[in-house]
């Protein structure tokens, strides 16, 4: 996941505020949900999720202004930064046909044990499924 | 309208609680996103949404447990009441796949003039939409 | 709790839709942190968070706008109906100055074991704080 | 605002994702909740909110896990950059009893003219409040 994978992600209706735009808050749940869907749920990789993930810090700088529509908008994902125990995203939420960059960022990610309230190191398994 | 017309709404994994079911409260954000995608933007119908309409009184019962997934799940919505100057749908949640009915219920809509903050009247071409 | 108890909630101005109301959904969210109040932590009354309960059936009616605001709205429950393992709470969100109530209807609750995924009998405890 | 001002913010059951823990995303929901209550409605400063401001840039850095309890959090907030148009809040949430810090990082805002869809200059009023 070193090279940019593009999840598409719906809007809603409810995410916008009283300035009738998808609130600065919402584009952290679009990231969150685009997680949700590029980590396989099955094979190399998916004990990610399965294991654990917590965030560990978050930034997005936002370039436009997006509005509630039907399509889906698209966010990209890649790693950029592979630790012994957390790793790295880059991340944009943009539109995948006008090129058009809503919010730009990162977010680090800590494989976490819940069982034990500790981080855990990567898997060699999870190692190679993020630098792929 | 009066024939129920179904729609897929996405889940977000943002949307279940500590007891990691999709949070009832969730379920009235869904039925939110559903009226936004059935009713039309352009053409016959679409006047509803643009001049305005208000939640007046909503009822869900729920019936089975809706757990976060990747797929899509549907809204079907049907109008089981029309009156002057407002409409009913009934409205379930379900699986299409499995025909699971995780909640099912009702909302009232009131077409609404936000410039006077008073209920309006459905056009000719409104009620036509409503009981297509 | 056959008498209308009365728990004030804090508003975010996060509620609040494109139409600068707070949202018809997010009253529900009132509702279920109004819940989470009401029913005490420790002493009678307190397994019934604490062993489970899910919404069964939940219903409101909108009768006044309510705009994002710092002081908190008051959220009013009664137990209207209590069966072997189900109640039900009449609720009201109002305003304690003006009496202006901006919704009302109720929520069915049922005491649910959530180990055995089925409802459960409330017991003499839980049923002598609901019926207090 | 150069010195720390300390915002109370209520938590809701709801905050909580399928870890039992308060998510991630909605941190910025506090610190934006904390952004509606230090900005004052009347008087210097009141402008800030009244002719629009937007969010240009967030980040968060995590280092305690938040449980729902009843008690409040407190948000603090510093200004420790002040532009033409823009300003940036340095920003933590964090126990006032325990001074244990969940989180803790930056918001940096545009004074924004909603009417034109660009940036306007802070006030001078406005630069006095964000630099008393």
């Amino acid at each position: 996941m070193t090279i940019e994978r593009v999840v598409e992600v719906a809007l809603r209706w409810g995410d916008s505020d009283s300035f009738a735009h998808v609130n600065n808050v919402v584009f952290f749940r679009l990231l969150e949900e685009a997680r949700a869907r590029v980590i396989p749920n099955e094979g190399p990789g998916s004990t990610l999720l399965k294991n654990g993930l917590v965030v560990a810090e978050q930034q997005l700088k936002y370039t436009a202004p997006l509005h509630y529509r039907l399509e889906p908008i698209s966010v990209g994902m890649s790693v950029d930064h592979l630790g012994g125990s957390s790793f790295r995203l880059a991340a944009r939420v943009f539109d995948a046909h006008t090129d058009v960059v809503f919010a730009e960022g990162f977010v680090s990610l800590v494989a976490y044990d819940f069982a034990t309230a500790a981080p855990r190191k990567l898997t060699a398994d999870e190692r190679q499924w993020l630098s792929s």
